[in-house]
């Protein structure tokens, strides 16, 4: 029974899992769906890019201009599938995403996507100076005014998604074994986890 | 231009992707994305059966009483998130999916469902004979009729769905470049795609 600010269950179990896959690039890879505006899902490879602070939360960067971004305004839904590929685990993790961009109106929330934005790599960072994704190439080059410095905040395009897990679905491959973590909120605002063995 | 029969656009890369990643057991993974009936998205790890016979369809083998059926029968609309961990390729691929069951009254259609049950391996085929998946575990054991009898045709829970590939997006993560394949359909029921060099 887990509340506010405690890790939740699961928790533990998906550390285990990066630690034991950690040696695999990919392993901090996972897949977000997410709804379309055409009421039609959508799946794409993301970048796991840690827990918010002290809590269950799961951060994740993209491009504001990317279609996600769409998906997400028009329903706040989505649900991760991390397959860890050397110790056969699959965790299914739901909830809601907060989209914290350029104008967020919360100091505090604007302070996370900075911190994220220095976290990440020089390189990454150059993804998002270039044409919006998913256009049509015209061979359009990236734009070059922050490319150099190191010590700019965030561009504008840079957007920190935040999941907050509802539900997580764990299935081993190797014991063969299945659990349900199932969140309800509580009167303070956190959540309590109830855990069940399930059939896999 | 494909038409009707013809190998769509993308199908030689996706081919060329299962080759240069054929060493790792997991490059038949994918993660498939749908709709719940409660309306928010869905998305678990499946694997590849193959294309159905001289198309560019896709088959993937589930259990009938895995929610991933009472999703699809609520929408058919399903996005398959495909990322080659050698290669760093991804394959976007969304269409609608058929659901092939015992019951299906096709003939052609329970042909192919029992050739992709007898293209399983004897020990996945076991998986049908365990209690529902997702329910709670009551130590309940796998039934053992069908256990061990490799000429039996499919069990009752055995199905197969056939998703038909309407929009594919491939990303090439080493070369940076994106490709979006579009089809509409043709007078006779087959499908044209157009090719579209996009920004990643």
């Amino acid at each position: 029974m887990a509340t506010a600010g405690a890790a939740a269950p699961w928790k533990q179990l998906l550390l285990n899992a990066m630690e034991l896959n950690s040696s695999l690039k990919h392993s901090s890879y996972f897949q977000l769906a997410t709804i379309g505006s055409n009421g039609k899902p959508s799946n794409r490879t993301v970048v796991f890019r840690g827990f918010e602070e002290e809590s269950n939360k799961i951060q994740i960067n993209t491009d504001y201009r990317s279609s996600k971004i769409e998906d997400l305004k028009h329903c706040q839904f989505a649900e991760i599938c991390w397959y860890f590929t050397d110790s056969w685990e699959q965790f299914r993790i739901n909830g809601t995403v907060d989209i914290i961009d350029a104008l967020n109106p919360d100091p505090e929330k604007l302070r996370q996507r900075a911190k994220a934005w220095f976290a990440s790599s020089p390189r990454s960072r150059l993804q998002y100076l270039g044409p919006s994704p998913g256009l049509p190439y015209i061979g359009e080059e990236p734009k070059q005014e922050y490319s150099q410095d190191p010590a700019t905040g965030p561009v504008h395009e840079f957007c920190l998604l935040v999941l907050d897990p509802e539900q997580v679905d764990y299935l081993n491959l190797k014991s063969n074994q299945r659990l349900s973590f199932q969140s309800t909120e509580t009167d303070d605002g956190g959540k309590c986890w109830k855990t069940e063995k399930v059939n896999p």
